[in-house]
């Protein structure tokens, strides 16, 4: 019999079809992993998010036999509508918000109806690397906006739209994480808040408000009130979480926006409904338990932030600088102009077994932040951070990065 | 203070972004529910799911602080190449399997990378409403090929073929349902499976295989071997789910295909892996149950399927013709020519408390179908089935259908 001849999809992909990438395995991990934002695996509810589950099974689980509202789970979504009117000044109903798998389905979600290729959007230098990926993705000139301590600086802002904009090419889009910044750290001031809705507005460009980490308070004033809330006009569309306030397995994330963009937004997302057996265990959970919860993570988080604060003092001295967040789960770690850790970190994390990511994943253009690190503390233990960060400082003397 | 003007979306949205669809809440349903394609509420594994979650929990339950491969929980993943090697003829290892959020997530990965505005896609006529509402989204022009109870003719399949490419549309997909066939019932022989796939790659046109059902076999022969095994070529995608072996709230499902079509899927994939929780559930449970559990199951439908036929046959005697599916979870009602179920569909919710979907749903031209009905039986019991089989025909009566 003659071979037969493999098929070829050459030509057949669409225009809007990413290109590929080799799946290979799951990323290695160091021992000491300050390379992801995880939350702390010790203080996972498990207990609770079980007993949460069997309870709402026991009342309701005949109905894990129906295909759920695409929107997710009603009482999930009652719950958050709560949660955001309690803490961030967002008044929405449960109609009025999507969950999804994560944050990051929303965010997929609202970039899909908004981003075509070669379409400007605009976000701090530096930000959140999977929010990169998807806009590059869909094709966007991502283009990083200069920041200081309280955020985005407005002229910046300003400057980088009036410029996109004298290109024919006006921004489609502010992507901002205002509150415990990742990498950065910082949150942004009101007045910067006040700033950006105002520039925003005045362009005529959406803003899109990442607040994953809003929770995640260890000490310092509260959180200023969502950018959601001082935009009058609804522009703004809103991302956050339960990964990092209960885990990212739970695969749990919301949005909410304008009534036009989520209905557009909930035909673009994929997959039907949330997950309801996390749904389920979630809500149940979150109901009685989520506020004590929230605050005891941040105790034990606290903790890490201090020793990581305290040991990268002890090793790296004067030798680096570092930023000091009142929140969050990552220190944002600036080694001298011209040190290169980016092209060490696989010789870190092998020989070291301490993991990183580079500031270079973090650049909106890409090009930039060879000399920084972001160094997340949710993950090992205080005497475990210690340990890594005394290793990291040998591994940078040890590869030149001093 | 001046009120602020409204913002406006108009001309920022991409040339991608869905048209928008009201959200609203969610669809009424039946007391006799003969509209979707549910399991047997009574049957869900519910405590052998929590066992199942308890166990693995334990074992690893601070990995749900991690952020897993976005192919999904990897032990799952390999259940699914083991049942796959075992039950389909179809072997790939656990790389080459992408979990998502039922079937219908990795049905949207593969449409995104083939589909855009205006590309041909050949489907069974009639076919899953799901699939239907997803290559709409897309923009494609859907083109249904005409079926018989083997399957799709493949001759029109062929003339399908030429007349798209004598348009200037070479097809970029088939859309293919071939076991219980959704909603027609019908499993396509081994021959017909056969002539798909030479027709398919003598025109280099890519086959989407949608396995859905194949393990609700009530009676009747096994079902030929899949699609996927016999194209020796590597242009078959195939996709399956626990929804309808488990529960659709688990919101699990997989799919697999050439590399380079999975490279892409997965880079258009949203919201990182599938839920991690579920995943648990789902895997400790069918490692050890998962077969005996689809034999009690079958043996339940088994009975609500033979309710619907003798009651049908009771009620509808022969002014109507159905379909006798030796699985799967419905069944197709054909009611005279010129009769019209379609539009009475809201009438006969309200009025008489039965829930059915009209042909019109499963017509890829969506023009077609007003005299058929598909019945699904896995919802209620046998008891309900005759009660609501009773009615619906008292109902078409009152309506003037016969």
């Amino acid at each position: 019999m003659p071979e037969h001849s493999r098929f070829s999809f050459d030509g057949l992909y669409s225009k809007h079809a990413p290109e590929g990438r080799p799946r290979g395995g799951a990323g290695r991990r160091g021992k000491y992993d300050f390379a992801v934002a995880y939350p702390d695996p010790k203080s996972i509810p498990i207990d609770g998010l079980v007993s949460g589950l069997q309870q709402a099974l026991s009342e309701e689980g005949e109905d894990l036999a129906i295909y759920a509202h695409p929107q997710g789970y009603r009482p999930l979504r009652e719950f958050v509508s709560g949660k955001l009117a309690r803490e961030r000044n967002i008044h929405v109903s449960a109609d009025d918000i999507i969950l999804g798998d994560g944050s990051g389905q929303p965010i997929h979600m609202f970039l899909e109806v908004l981003i075509d290729p070669g379409d400007v959007a605009l976000t701090e230098d530096y930000v959140y690397a999977g929010t990169l990926g998807q806009l590059r993705r869909f094709g966007a000139d991502v283009r990083g906006v200069e920041c200081d301590e309280d955020g985005m600086l407005p002229d910046a802002l300003e400057s980088a739209i009036e410029r996109a904009a004298s290109q024919g090419k006006m921004p489609k889009l502010i992507y901002t994480i205002p509150t415990y910044q990742n990498p950065q750290g910082w949150t942004m001031t009101l007045e910067r808040r006040q700033a950006m809705v105002d520039i925003a507005n005045r362009h005529g460009v959406p803003i899109l408000e990442d607040d994953c980490y809003v929770d995640l308070r260890l000490d310092g004033p509260e959180s200023p009130t969502s950018i959601y809330s001082l935009d009058e006009t609804g522009s703004t569309m809103y991302v956050a979480s339960f990964s990092k306030i209960i885990a990212p397995g739970m695969r749990i994330g919301y949005g909410t926006g304008p009534a036009e963009v989520l209905d557009r937004a909930l035909v673009a997302k994929s997959g039907g409904s949330v997950n309801m057996f996390a749904s389920y265990a979630v809500h149940r959970y979150s109901t009685d338990n989520l506020d004590s919860h929230i605050e005891e993570i941040n105790h034990v988080q606290r903790a890490k932030r201090d020793a990581m604060l305290s040991s990268l003092g002890e090793n790296f001295g004067d030798r680096a600088e570092w930023s000091n967040p009142h929140g969050g789960l990552f220190v944002w770690l600036k080694m001298p102009d011209g040190s290169d850790i980016t092209s060490i970190r696989d010789t870190v994390l092998d020989k070291y077994e301490v993991g990183y990511l580079s500031g270079v994943n973090f650049s909106p253009e890409g090009g930039s932040g060879q000399n920084y690190a972001r160094l997340c503390f949710g993950f090992n233990q205080p005497d475990e951070i210690h340990e890594g960060i005394a290793r990291l400082a040998e591994a940078f003397e040890a590869e030149g990065a001093f």
